[in-house]
């Protein structure tokens, strides 16, 4: 009954991207149910003054890795854009396919014990 | 129990749009519930720099093909806006009905088991 | 049980608002209960350059007309504003307050079946 | 069981800000639970080229008054802003703290019936 | 029932950003469960204009302490940003990790009774 209030427990996150540096986001196995979500891209005062493209690599229902761009922001023009708590299930690769950074990424983990999972099987 | 915690299961959506290429998303019939959560439109550093109307085609209630501008996009002016969570029942068909793109779409693919469907006669 | 996953069923709602044009959104009775999630508020490319006030009208809690203005746009400052599921219950009325457009409109048509209603009765 | 699926009753709002005049929400006492979910933040073609900021004037957890800026609004930066669902629980005051005006406030009245009331006691 | 259709108790929530000076927002232990929900961060007419960098700091799922940038506002590019409900779990600091300020920042205080709780042992 608890749970159906509050849902998941969130925790803060944060990572800094760069020109060819990924970041990973993939909790280890631990018998809970991770999700991502995304709130905020934002950009740096030491940020080239160009295009920057974050794309963001997840899988798709057959399994298979997909890319997407979830956000362009450019310094002079949209510092920072909101994603509105996109949610990713991990793993998640994020990148700079364009411009070479700092960009900030920002959001929820969202964890939830195994026994609230949403296993076929239990249902 | 479990599924009114985290919900539908979500996978990550991307797709490209250019002048003249529409890009249908309509998952096979798999006895599964399938949802799009459009969260972002991006421009890419090599989109020109013109309006760019972002078009969704979907469904009515009457079940006739309805068309939605759901994005209006120039790269130095706005370079990528959210749109929330905008959630489209497939088939869903994208284009750019002004504007030469490339334009990217992101979002959430959302799927549910059938045993979870909301038809009218399981109520 | 079922409904509780994946609430009202969701169709795409579009329209396009001109000077002296206004457009209503007033589903015909039919036992069933509407209502309007609006997403996206988008200039055209043909759109003059002027601050465009896009207003709406509804119903206060005494039943009372109400105008509420939803979004202001200039093609060359803010092309889109997302709305974020700005939910109004029908009639609704949206016109341009300012401005000669066109201007889109886009959301979510929302429909629930008689026998999920909230009305005061049935709880 | 109905409740569960569409939420409380959902009515327009909007309110005009201009220089030395405050807005009250302030439902009258009526056996019924009231919330304002504000959703847009909008200028108007007449308003001044200056920096407008929006203050809500609310309650904290100790039943103190709370001032905090929802917006900042400048015509030729940026007309209009979503706050995406701002839930304040009334009474609330809403002026301008800096900016001459006029400003616009819409969002959502959310009514709830007394019987569904969040109370203490009654959990 | 009630607590599932309203959530918990909303409270107005605002604090204002300078350079050198952090906010803290952590409730005392009081037995209740406490979120805080990120709705706008905003300039001031007075606010210098060179870029701004909004940092939180909260913790991740191992309880240390994790640095997110949640915006990057310049007040004559963007002078204000929706983060759309950026929840964070108390203890949060917050902090200008580049400008002088001020910034302001305002959400809800979300706050919940122990006996909805969602601890472990509970469910």
């Amino acid at each position: 009954m608890e749970m159906e209030q509050m849902g998941p427990q969130t925790f803060l996150y944060g990572c800094e991207l760069k020109s060819g540096k990924e970041v990973v986001f993939n909790p280890e196995d631990d018998d809970l149910e991770h999700q991502l979500s995304i709130r905020m891209v934002c950009v740096d005062p030491s940020t080239k003054d160009e295009m920057h493209i974050i794309e963001a690599e997840g899988r798709d229902t057959e399994g298979q890795e997909v890319q997407a761009v979830i956000a362009s922001l450019k310094p002079s023009t949209l510092p920072s854009v909101c994603l509105g708590g996109f949610e990713i299930t991990p793993p998640v690769v994020f990148r700079l396919k364009s411009g070479s950074g700092p960009v900030y990424i920002s959001g929820q983990h969202l964890v939830m014990g195994a026994d609230q999972s949403f296993d076929d099987d239990e249902d």
